[in-house]
């Protein structure tokens, strides 16, 4: 069966290893919209062995903290939906209070008119930027 | 600040020791649908020590495994938001191929009309079950 996150990376890929990797989802409202994709095609966390979750929650988690750090977001959004592509992906999504959804989830209708281009370029993080600061993150995290 | 999670249970309390609690939410059209909250009113899973969170989500997946055994859904959806209530909690959520939003998360539009009666009744497990059933899964997953 095809699987768009077999197929290709999900994303531009800013952090990778054997078990995972970091991709920034091309999402025009939430530029720092970030996926934590298991490489190989899992269906639930619970089709994990506890080493390989925990290990994975470590990077969501890791993931989180460099989102924080350098967005200083209202709240941080994490899901393991995978209802359309069954192949284990976290949304690590930092939330803004008035981005297009807030308080709702970015999958509800919107709150407001999409935000201007100020206001996305505020929420923007270079791709170098979280490259680095993924790598210094992870690399504790997963040690 | 008044938080309904520290106010009140959240649903009807399924499991529970002193760090975390296991509710039932009271949704129509997921009679499944049940978080996992965290006592203490904390707002981020990255403001938990590495311990606590590593429990927290050892007792998410315990939920997770519960459900899947009982009713053997099409996906598992998690999600920890609280964009409204930032005190931590998990959903987890059970989903089915003709449930009210299917394919799409249980935040945006519905996608069709609600389950019927008989669906409904399909995927309810009385209270007392999941109780057996989760004390025995988080009693060995929290060891």
């Amino acid at each position: 069966m095809a699987c768009d996150l077999c197929d290709g990376p999900g994303g531009v890929v800013l952090w990778r290893d054997e078990r995972l990797r970091v991709v920034r989802v091309a999402d025009p409202d939430y530029p720092a919209f970030l996926r934590v994709v298991w490489n190989a095609h899992v269906k639930e966390m619970t089709d994990l062995s506890a080493d390989e979750s925990e290990y994975f929650m470590r990077a969501v988690f890791a993931t989180e903290g460099v989102l924080r750090n350098l967005l200083n977001p209202e709240k941080m959004n994490l899901a393991s939906l995978g209802n359309q592509t069954p192949h284990l992906h976290w949304h690590v999504i930092p939330r803004f209070r008035d981005d297009r959804h807030f308080p709702n989830p970015v999958w509800a209708p919107a709150a407001r008119e999409g935000d201007t281009q100020r206001e996305i370029q505020s929420r923007t993080v270079a791709d170098e930027t979280l490259q680095r600061e993924l790598a210094g993150k992870l690399g504790s995290a997963l040690r």
